[in-house]
């Protein structure tokens, strides 16, 4: 079972460490959920009663506004965690869609045993609070560069804080996630792969 | 000191209970600090070591970018908590600035203390898991809205979502917030005004 959850596991012990009692306990609430490529793992209106970690893969969350264009909110690939946190803390209907770009495999929790889970165990709920913390100084971050810098610097930001991420997704799903119109994009695209300017964004936002 | 500090404890019962013992030592953690009208508790390039609840008054905290636009993040009265949660995580200096609206007191828990007494008491690790995850559905739910309301619509959700801020607070800033110019906003808020249509954006996003 351990082999099964390894990835998951090394995920949380970068924050906390778990006796191996309550790794194995916290294992018995895990399932693998395949997806494949195109399918949905969560839709507009369902609510969501799970959280997710990629354990192969790549996925995208993204909203529909009422004139029918699509809004990029998150991506994520392996190692990283994705559910609609709105819709599982309070279980109403979610306003988004999480949809796999590839075919994937994800290590899935129910959110009721997770949160009875955290009341017992100490070290998990720390595990949360950390990840939750660091979730909210990143979405400050992405704040501050959607009010200070230019598409340009938006993109080259991108690209040298998520390469994995920046290789492996369509560039027009890029585009919306940086609040650029494709057309728009395709023109940042081309002038920074001719600049090649690496490295001259990082040292604004420090994370 | 029970007395000084119960605006604090009542906060965090709402969603932990901590032992009398517990409460009484996390009160040894706490200071009072009073602060005038105009006076910054934070200014861009300061190393945040603190988190605040407010006590009595108002803050709002706010980023300037390179032309010298000042862009309204967050805004917090009573009841509520303040920091700069990227600078106290990371220890680096803020790109934020932090200013009373109002003669304000607030009470003051330094980061460290706050990191190694969530390590001894899980109730308050709870507290925090649990307020973090609020914010990020809060701040998920403002995404959705500045990607599909209307100016009118977001104004009006704002009033009916926080009638005690848009009281209180000048309205140029409530301006900047909501991403309006003032010159649109006086628009937007003379349409409101007129129209009285209290009631009808709260079923949209419920919170």
């Amino acid at each position: 079972m351990d082999m099964l959850y390894e990835n998951i596991l090394r995920n949380i012990r970068r924050f906390v460490l778990m006796p191996p009692e309550q790794e194995e306990a916290f294992c018995l609430l895990l399932s693998i959920k395949k997806i494949k490529k195109k399918e949905f793992l969560l839709r507009e209106g369902d609510v969501c009663t799970d959280e997710y970690f990629v354990n192969k893969g790549c996925l995208r969350e993204y909203f529909v506004d009422q004139k029918g264009t699509e809004h990029n909110l998150y991506f994520a690939i392996e190692d990283w965690w994705i559910s609609d946190l709105y819709s599982r803390t309070q279980m109403a209907p979610t306003y988004c869609n999480i949809v796999a770009l590839e075919d994937s495999e994800l290590i899935q929790v129910n959110h009721l045993a997770l949160e009875k889970f955290m009341e017992e165990v100490p070290a998990l709920e720390r595990f949360f609070r950390m990840s939750y913390q660091q979730s909210l100084v990143n979405q400050h971050l992405r704040n501050l560069q959607m009010l200070s810098m230019t598409a340009e610097e938006r993109y080259i930001y991108f690209r040298e804080r998520y390469p994995k991420v920046a290789n492996r997704i369509p560039q027009k799903h890029i585009a919306t996630f940086l609040g650029l119109t494709p057309e728009f994009f395709n023109t940042v695209h081309a002038k920074v792969m001719r600049s090649n300017r690496k490295g001259y964004i990082l040292s604004n936002f420090k994370m």
